[in-house]
């Protein structure tokens, strides 16, 4: 969701070509547990890997988070043709956490080519601290090919600020994990199409297609019940002990520039991914509401 | 020589294992033209490239840079079992220009495996415009294969300032160059070990492997003739327009951060690269007068 920026997955389907499907009752009303939760429509071993990190994050972050104040209508919404499905929450850190807001999500759309499953743990850090802030986004394009991004996004300028690299990205050993990810058959680097997002990303970051093309289903079971799982679960390991859950203390002097940063890669996020692919997906009026939420949450 | 940072390469050869080769004539001592300017070791598309790169640079450049003060051990040297070359010549811009210097190099190296080529190209701007710096550099292990990085590098921390994306990155459309090779067959992306170094380069930097492998030689001077050699000289004449040249100017207020940014750009690269690499290509005597000469002109 924050990630996929105008890449080729997204043809808007022909409503009329396409079989109209029913909601899941659980998608609906019932606000406990939260629809994020539901992941009705993901391959299997997809929803558990993101079971697994957002069970692990709820309960790590649970005395850092506020309950969830999303409205109904945008915990789970649906376009007006049933063809596209999503649900987002988000949990804002309390009053003494370093930890800003969680933000979960799955989209789900229906294209002639199959179907489209995005899944998006964001987690942003309040100006209290200068630790990275964390990404992780999987884009399902069909049950045999997955772009996946995973990063700890830098709040400084790295090459300015050489002793933040090494603090976060060098120390922590993330370039083994990516490197352990890339170098797997079927695994190709992927770059985002948008400059800006590029930029985002830390020199350690996981961008990669996974495409396990003729060798079908199995084979992409096999990668991500196996190698992606254990990685994600490391780098989310990483972002709770060393970011998250750290003391790092940031000087009040400096807090100017980092939320200024952070304040511009939440806009511009908006802007090339959210506000270019949501309304094609779900309709003008459905993306304002989830857009409008988003933007109330980033305070931008 | 700038970006080739501990990589797989340089495994120091055993003298007494190597035959010993003898400097060529015009390596010696003749001043002009710049000993830099005979590449002798190169693979003829390689050398053809660099030719009518520095052609290029000096001819379109004359006017803005002063007569090379290297002295001539470093113009040309080798180290004490004459196994491995290089030549090193450095202009500085002239008072009015906006070129702090321009840094042109080669390296052969007699290796058990081979023989490795590394020919340099570093355009470096002062604190008058914000403009980025040119770097190319081309690794050359074997007659097939290459290593290649191609990139204007940017001066200012992206995230902070889309703007400059924009200018530099988006309008000049060096994205769509980098594509053009990243798409050729015998391509592969290639991720330098240092994190460090993989900051410092844009998102449209060009960084990549060519193996032509077992389709050997030919296959390599076809892509180094023809694709490599055509976006080569779009990027440089691209950073002649845009930057080396442009009326581009600096507020005068904003120069502390430059000069502090570029400051660390050259000493990180003479740390992780140079100061890493050449005392084992060299030996301690000849590296250290080269690396001195290099931090003089670096004023670092």
């Amino acid at each position: 969701m924050l990630v996929l920026s105008h890449q080729a997955f997204l043809h808007p389907p022909k409503p009329s070509s396409l079989p109209r499907i029913k909601p899941r009752a659980s998608m609906s009303r019932s606000r406990s547990p939260s629809p994020v939760l539901d992941f009705p429509y993901l391959p299997p071993p997809h929803r558990d890997l993101m079971l697994s990190l957002l069970s692990t994050v709820h309960s790590r972050l649970a005395s850092h988070l506020l309950p969830s104040s999303v409205p109904s209508d945008v915990l789970s919404f649906h376009n007006d043709a049933s063809t596209s499905f999503g649900a987002l929450d988000i949990r804002s850190g309390a009053h003494d956490s370093p930890v800003d807001f969680i933000l979960e999500s799955w989209l789900h759309c229906k294209l002639p080519t199959g179907a489209l499953n995005i899944t998006t743990l964001f987690g942003f850090l309040n100006a209290s601290t200068e630790a990275p802030h964390l990404l992780m986004e999987f884009i399902q394009g069909s049950p045999t090919s997955l772009v996946l991004f995973m990063d700890l996004l830098p709040r400084k300028d790295l090459v300015l600020h050489p002793e933040y690299l090494a603090e976060f990205y060098q120390d922590t050993q993330l370039e083994k994990l990516r490197q352990e990810l890339n170098n797997l058959p079927y695994v190709q680097p992927y770059c985002s199409s948008s400059l800006y997002i590029r930029s985002v990303l830390s020199p350690t970051a996981v961008a990669v297609n996974i495409n396990c093309g003729a060798d079908g289903e199995s084979s992409m079971e096999e990668v991500m019940g196996a190698q992606l799982s254990s990685v994600a679960k490391e780098v989310l390991q990483i972002w709770l002990d060393k970011c998250a859950c750290s003391s790092h203390q940031m000087e009040e002097s400096k807090r100017n520039v980092l939320i200024q940063r952070d304040n511009l890669i939440k806009t511009k996020t908006v802007e090339i991914d959210l506000s270019a692919n949501l309304p094609r997906m779900f309709g003008p009026n459905v993306a304002e509401k989830i857009v409008g939420t988003i933007q109330k949450t980033f305070r931008i």
